[in-house]
């Protein structure tokens, strides 16, 4: 059975779902289909462990039986959302937004604020792939940034996550 | 004259320069301009250390004399522009961002890329002001969020800036 | 079966081992054992996620089917040894070790040099309990400070482990 | 007046302090001399920002005219001692001390408990100069570790880090 288990882990892809700590009710309904989409596809749910978004994607991943990640921003594991397996604990605040995006192949944005721009901007600043459902849009000199990759809805932002998953 | 550096230094304010580690003539020359007028007004001027706006910022400071601090991202304090005086070593890369913009109490951003972008946003996140000059436009849901104030030219930024400059 | 393992992983405990990158042929059996024994006991292995000691424990906890976790100091995934499962990338060089220790209940620290020397330290800090097998010895005031607990033999180890591990 | 400040800055060396947030009186004793020695020979003194050793330290180096840094753990400018003029807010938690030392060309260790253990083990883990005052002794295999440079007093640990101080 464990050997299964680690096998199961192994060759999987890591997708982080990024978002705000708070969300509408809309935003939590999207993330939680991105999180069962992801564990239906068999792919390893990062994020940043705490509510709104992030407890929303861990929920609808936990339902399917998939894998979750939480990357706590604090020194206590407790504060993760219930439906974080793997809490990484990291006491370091705000730079842990670094360390949720490094850790996966690709990212989806969901709606969220400064702090979910700031992993949009570590994650193209490090190649790593951004879709967006309902979130931030960019522009530099009045031309728009097309770096965030667009989702119609979650199905279809889980594709496009594990299409471009990188390395 | 030790005691008159001590109280030179005391009570100023620290104003962050983020912006691309290469960057064009134009966004240079804006950022060597903030530089100057920075150190004529006592500020201390924060940056990541590195070339290009960060260069040129601590290159228009020096030349007035004001203080430059690099909040360099590798091992090397030797990585520091020779304009920088107070090399902060990190270790951290990207992480080190998150640090540029906290050590400061308002945040002036020229042109950049997604560096830039991630330090604008963990500024506004932790509630420093930023202060734009040919920079990101930030907007989310068709609408524009004005969070980053604009700036006319390197002097009005600088003024926004220290005015602004919080705790 | 995808329940069945998120359950598997729910309510495990997370324990660290730590050591040196590097390592003797004795460092290596030893935390190789304690790899196997965590696993068995269904603990589940943070660890810096290189060579030498860390390689040596993932082999023994994935030989039994234990799940391990990689805290990376570089921004590149692929430098994890081949028994981990999960890699976490920060990017953060040694700040990373701060996360290693944080994100485990408990320590077994391995032998070691100065990058263990700093987990030992940074987990009695955090009052994570660490268990010492050949590693460092701490002395202040010509005392000895009996912190970090001995342990016997690797079994030794993972009991004294699971029996202290914390919240 | 403000180039001779920026020429007084440029070309000194960096040593950090490190110890205790909290410290007996003869450590403070120890801090605040070395913080003068330091000063007097134009060293920029770095540390962690808070009280104890650190702040006697910044109040020795302060009445002989020197700059202080301060590497703060926390979100808040503030909580630096009185003595701190260059306080770097790095919102990181112990993930600080890496930074501390990372950003000194040698470190002068004054009694401390495991925060200070893993600055200075930090520090020998990137080839900085540890200089040791009634602070920790190491030992490995029934062997003293001599990597701690120990110092009679005050004047002689300013005199070795200075000699030693590399980069």
């Amino acid at each position: 059975m464990y050997n299964l288990l680690t096998e199961m882990i192994n060759k999987r892809k890591f997708v982080a779902v990024i978002g705000g700590g708070e969300c509408s009710k809309e935003e939590a309904e999207l993330a939680e289909a991105v999180g069962r989409k992801l564990a239906k596809q068999g792919a390893i749910l990062v994020c940043g462990g705490l509510g709104g978004v992030m407890e929303a994607a861990c929920k609808g991943a936990s339902a399917e039986g998939g894998i979750t990640i939480g990357i706590l921003p604090g020194d206590n594991r407790q504060a993760a959302n219930p439906y974080v397996q793997i809490p990484i604990v990291t006491g370091m605040g705000y730079a842990r937004n670094v360390v949720v995006v490094k850790s996966a192949q690709a990212a989806i944005a969901i709606g969220g604020s400064y702090g979910t721009l700031s992993e949009i901007s570590h994650a193209l600043q490090s190649d790593i792939p951004v879709i967006g459902l309902n979130t931030w849009v960019l522009s530099k000199n009045a031309q728009q940034d097309n770096s965030i990759i667009p989702a119609q809805n979650p199905a279809d932002a889980v594709d496009k996550a594990l299409n471009l998953a990188s390395r």
